[in-house]
């Protein structure tokens, strides 16, 4: 292991990438309401593989050759598809050694943006810790890269975003020095007591109660459910 | 006066200004450290006019037409011209009465794309409350748009930007509904008894101490020492 410290910043949308990606050697996409929590969730019940897609189209071509597909925009399953990205949708056998393929609003869209250029695995709450002992073992200057909400910045995202550079910051490899992540580790201070009560402020959050997901939500917003980290290898999310 | 309110929302960077634009009327430009902070000093000691350029280009045709031409690029005063954004370098009488014209890394950039579509006045927290009662009597939607750090997100404009939303909310007259506007209130929350500490934390913050700033930060984070507010009209700021 190498003496010299690594940076972690976080990066708050995808709309951003291009301003930070030039100096990172890994990429952790998080999209906490609910892509990057379910694609966690899939793996943690016996998915084999699962393929982001970044559009409807390229999931219905999926679709047509006989895959198992998920589609979500605007919080709801797209018609004709398989699932959206529930968490729930993702716990039954029918999964279980399965390629899925997954296309949503947000995260899968972050995750193909940064595969295109860096080594990227999938961080949310569920699966925090494992997150956080992967990066600091792998100790490479690591990018925490939010989907956001349509281009935006989102809560969640950054407060998980938030968690992890904390976590990277006390093992004492790691140095950070962007405004980005001085902001997310705040949020992220401010929130860690009450994930939940904290983001009744968030607009994702109220716009998710508007479609009755408050068990979604609950189960998104529960830290270290999991050890998985889905890792982006040869065009598909695995298990690592 | 309208019984309807009108929202306020923040906008963390130029870069994302496409993303929220479409439903505001006026927008505050706001470049804390130091452009909108050295334009309001600049009226405050008796500029006539300013005209903010993009382009060191549109900054040197204006200074061989014989302008009083400002341009800064990473802190510094740019080779050949007369000041950078330093609010100090506006505090003397050969100024008084003048057209100025500036150029910055991110302040002025921001006034000249916000300007394209809307009604744009200039923020900054040396007139904070200026800025919030103009606003309040105003009372439109309002998008509060920080200049950032070369299209990043940077503490000082989201903590200017907070500290007038929560103005504007106790007012009850606005609503808001972003997550990057309620993230800016909490920064404004930890941040407002002491600007000068929260920021030692800040990136940018350091960047200008290596340039032997304090001064200029000092006064840069000082409210309301000002009661100015620099409006766009017609290619250029005046005072209002």
């Amino acid at each position: 292991m190498s003496e010299e410290k690594k940076r972690v910043e976080v990066c708050f949308s995808p709309e951003s990438f291009d301003l930070y990606k030039q100096e990172y050697k890994v990429v952790v996409a998080i999209d906490v309401l609910r892509a990057t929590t379910a694609i966690c969730a899939a793996f943690e019940h016996g998915a084999e593989k699962l393929i982001p897609v970044s559009t409807i189209e390229e999931a219905e071509e999926y679709r047509n050759k006989g895959y198992m597909v998920g589609a979500e925009r605007q919080g709801k399953i797209v018609e004709g598809f398989d699932f959206g990205n529930s968490p729930y949708s993702y716990m039954n056998d029918s999964i279980k050694g399965q390629t899925l393929v997954l296309s949503t609003t947000n995260g899968t869209k972050a995750i193909n943006l940064a595969a295109k250029t860096h080594q990227v695995i999938v961080g949310s709450l569920i699966n925090l810790d494992a997150v956080i002992a992967y990066l600091k073992e792998l100790k490479e200057d690591t990018l925490l890269l939010a989907s956001g909400w349509q281009g935006k910045f989102n809560l969640e995202d950054s407060i998980c975003a938030g968690a992890i550079t904390e976590a990277l910051l006390e093992s004492g490899e790691f140095i950070s020095d962007e405004d980005s992540t001085i902001a997310a580790m705040f949020l992220y201070k401010k929130a860690k007591d009450n994930y939940f009560g904290f983001l009744k402020a968030s607009s994702h959050r109220r716009r998710l109660r508007n479609l009755n997901l408050n068990e979604d939500i609950k189960y998104c917003l529960t830290p270290n459910q999991t050890d998985v980290i889905p890792v982006y290898r040869d065009g598909a999310l695995v298990k690592m």
